[in-house]
């Protein structure tokens, strides 16, 4: 009951006192003074404690439940919600998925507040344009009213296929309006491709380290992985070639530009080589462009599917990095031959992508309102890409490997072989650092001294903190271990 | 030319000609005046036709591009969009699927205007609360801000599965908020149970006929699919417990309540048995219940949900039809022990559904606002239910055979050996009646002589004539049918 003492009350205030109460709960949740799952005082004890009628005391309860940040257990009493605080605080990241989402909800991650998170590819909530946004939500509602929320076709709404088209047109892609499929998000392209092409023991050859959410979409069809090692400037070709050769894969999927995790991207005679390779052997290119947009310092940040004469590149636009996230909603340009199959995929999926999202972000593209917005994430990502760059370059130790992208979000490391990452990533989240183990990227997870650090969700100052306490643990876990090794050595002649 | 030169504008009025211009051919456009794909005059031309500036046909054709009215076809002009027509006149049946919606996209089916729409499960959007909706959304953006558009958790927002919780518990069913999964929608519930659980050439058991979207998700991964002949109260017991016996499937799909295409319900037994049966052959049960909640007279639309005393049902609930199905929203409850496999399936489907969307139905079922709209829609429905009745009783001839339901939107009718179905669909298409042929909902498409009439997008008097004039229409087949074979039966002499 101690920590409600603090609560001050005025009957002397216009405001009523159930509202005042109701804030000053939500203040000690939202400052992290009440926990999840941490039980509420019962309205009687409350009543008392705050010299208040008991109906003042419900009432205000009543609001914290209606927002979601408190819930009744029935019989036992009111309870603060602990997913609103994750929510409110802790971005989840999707890049790292299931794998790493089942960490955090079976407690082995503990996010905690004020944590500083590399771990998370998901862009932090304060770049969205909220207002805009609504602005043309209630446009929309007004304008279409009930058929914003009927059925939309499952192939999108057409209008904003249309605008999609001009947009592909001004990336250097040409596509037709029906060529083009709204999806829900990025993920649901990849499942559907997955659905449409892959029997079971079907090969798929990726690149090595990639998406995980990728990888589990090949596997839930059944579908057998060939990794392919990437060097500096795209996948080891001749050994794509050779795999090609031997397994008839009946997709390839890649990253070409700012690749996810290594930040990686194609030379343009990769990208050339490539369309190539897989014009001789018939291959069905999935290209994932998450991030090609983010391009600061690249010359080339062109995409296949911008260079692809031969109708072979299947491509997967996201707005969750450039955009929001929880949009959900993506598009696809399909090879003519192949667009029944993806349409029939996606229907049987969720039949079709909510109208009035479609609808809105027509609008908002229409308006033209994107460019400004486009302009400013630019500007925003681009200083916390500088300022990684600068405290990589000064803080992290020349033991630990990296190559520094042209842009994007993503940076990897590669540890010396006798600190492993595993260590790193505990001795960091015991001071509140969290960074994403390189081992959720691989296929098989052995691959133990590598780490990707993400810089989408952090304030130039968070990133500045993060990796001059990230280098000093690391600084200090090679010290540790060459002690050990050091002892280890004194003590072998005794044995 | 000629049709614009009805187009009037007074330069006396306080509105601005591009404004009354953009309005004119608004409303030619709705009007069905100007049709998809005609091509709108050349702004010269326009402008001397009406005596006004370029620039006001400019900026009247920009309003209709930014609504989506029209489109630009770089080098060609301005055209009207097909799909806004569409859009606005025709519901797109779902629940008839991808082959009913190919169809629809080869233009073998041509919905006109006016079309009195049985084939539309789809309910019409004047049932919508947009306006009740249009206020939690914008009370959830100024609440939550850009948090509405991060990624939500996969298995959904929180506080929605804690008031989803309280929903189940008034249908009688117990749920843990750990147990509730939310899906965009029903037919992703059915495609991520069969990616969790099936592998090429498992077995699966359906009601037959049944919901093509379900067929369409397991056939997708490979699944061999036995179906079950549907009695008046429900599945053939004993040929369910041979089939499960000998083949050993992983699931059994059913809709207990008002069946679709059917509008069958199971009997309380049979729904016991049911149980019992798959209790003894350890075999989960996929309940859909996307209607149980329009039970006009019916005793019993229990959920077997709610008598699974072994936790062996997953439970899929839509909101589609009482709600709004452009919300893409639904839930599952899921057993405990099969909790695990069915989110990482959510996941690598499409990660999460939109929080914007949750977040918003969240509010609104807290605020209450739910009750009313369900018994508006309700009364709307069951007023349209009585209608249908009365009209089938009264004009469907006596050879066409049918069991009426007890509640929900659809209604289904065997046709006389002599009529196929085939014939009775292009006979109404031509009258403007859009019915859905039985076969759609058949594993096997020789079932030619049933149908499906649906009144989820129907209003009274629409009812009212459209089965009067179908009846009309089955009984000049019948009476052709009856002349051609007593014709026929005088040629065989001769020959």
């Amino acid at each position: 009951m101690k920590k409600y003492e603090s609560i001050m009350l005025n009957k002397e205030e216009s405001q009523h006192l159930y509202i005042q109460l109701y804030k000053s709960i939500k203040d000690m949740i939202l400052l992290g003074q009440l926990l999840g799952e941490e039980r509420l005082p019962p309205v009687r004890k409350m009543a008392e404690l705050l010299s208040v009628n008991s109906v003042t005391v419900v009432k205000a309860y009543q609001l914290l439940e209606q927002e979601g940040l408190v819930y009744k257990r029935i019989g036992s009493g009111t309870f603060i919600s602990s997913a609103i605080i994750r929510q409110a605080q802790l971005p989840t990241d999707v890049d790292t998925t299931a794998q790493q989402e089942d960490l955090l909800n079976q407690g082995h991650i503990r996010l905690e507040r004020n944590m500083i998170n590399f771990a998370s590819a998901t862009p932090s909530a304060d770049l969205f344009p909220v207002e805009d946004f609504k602005q043309v939500i209630n446009e929309v509602l007004d304008r279409d009213k009930g058929n914003a929320f009927t059925y939309q076709e499952s192939q999108g709404y057409y209008p904003l296929r249309c605008i999609l088209k001009e947009y592909t047109a001004n990336h250097g892609i040409k596509a037709d309006v029906e060529n083009i499929q709204i999806i829900s998000g990025a993920q649901q392209g990849i499942d559907i491709i997955a659905k449409a092409f892959l029997n079971y023991g079907d090969y798929v050859i990726m690149e090595s380290p990639s998406y995980t959410g990728a990888i589990a979409a090949f596997q839930t069809r059944g579908a057998r992985i060939i990794d392919i090692p990437l060097e500096e400037n795209g996948m080891d070709l001749a050994m794509l070639e050779t795999k090609i050769k031997n397994h008839q894969p009946k997709l390839l999927y890649i990253m070409p530009n700012f690749q996810n995790p290594t930040g990686v991207s194609y030379s343009a005679e990769k990208k050339q080589r490539i369309m190539e390779i897989c014009k001789k052997y018939k291959v069905y290119i999935i290209e994932d462009d998450y991030l090609s947009d983010l391009s600061f310092y690249s010359k080339d940040n062109s995409t296949l599917k911008s260079i692809d004469n031969m109708d072979q590149v299947i491509y997967i636009k996201s707005f969750s990095k450039i955009f929001m996230p929880g949009l959900r909603l993506g598009f696809l340009v399909i090879p003519k031959q192949i667009y029944n199959n993806l349409l029939v995929a996606k229907h049987t999926s969720d039949i079709s992508t909510s109208g009035l999202i479609q609808r809105a972000f027509q609008l908002y593209l229409s308006k033209g309102i994107w460019r400004r917005h486009l302009a400013y994430i630019e500007a925003s990502y681009k200083e916390r890409f500088d300022k990684m760059v600068e405290c990589i370059e000064r803080y992290i130790p020349s033991d630990v490997h990296y190559h520094l992208p042209k842009g994007g979000l993503n940076f990897w490391f590669k540890l010396p072989k006798n600190i492993s990452v595993k260590a790193l990533n505990e001795a960091a989240l015991r001071e509140n650092i969290a960074i994403a183990p390189g081992y959720l990227f691989f296929l098989n997870n052995n691959q133990a001294n590598y780490f990707r650090l993400s810089i989408a969700s952090l304030k130039t100052y968070e990133i500045q903190q993060g990796m001059k306490k990230l280098a000093e643990i690391i600084k200090g876990l090679q010290l540790n271990k060459d002690l050990q090794d050091s002892r280890e050595n004194t003590l072998n002649p005794i044995l």
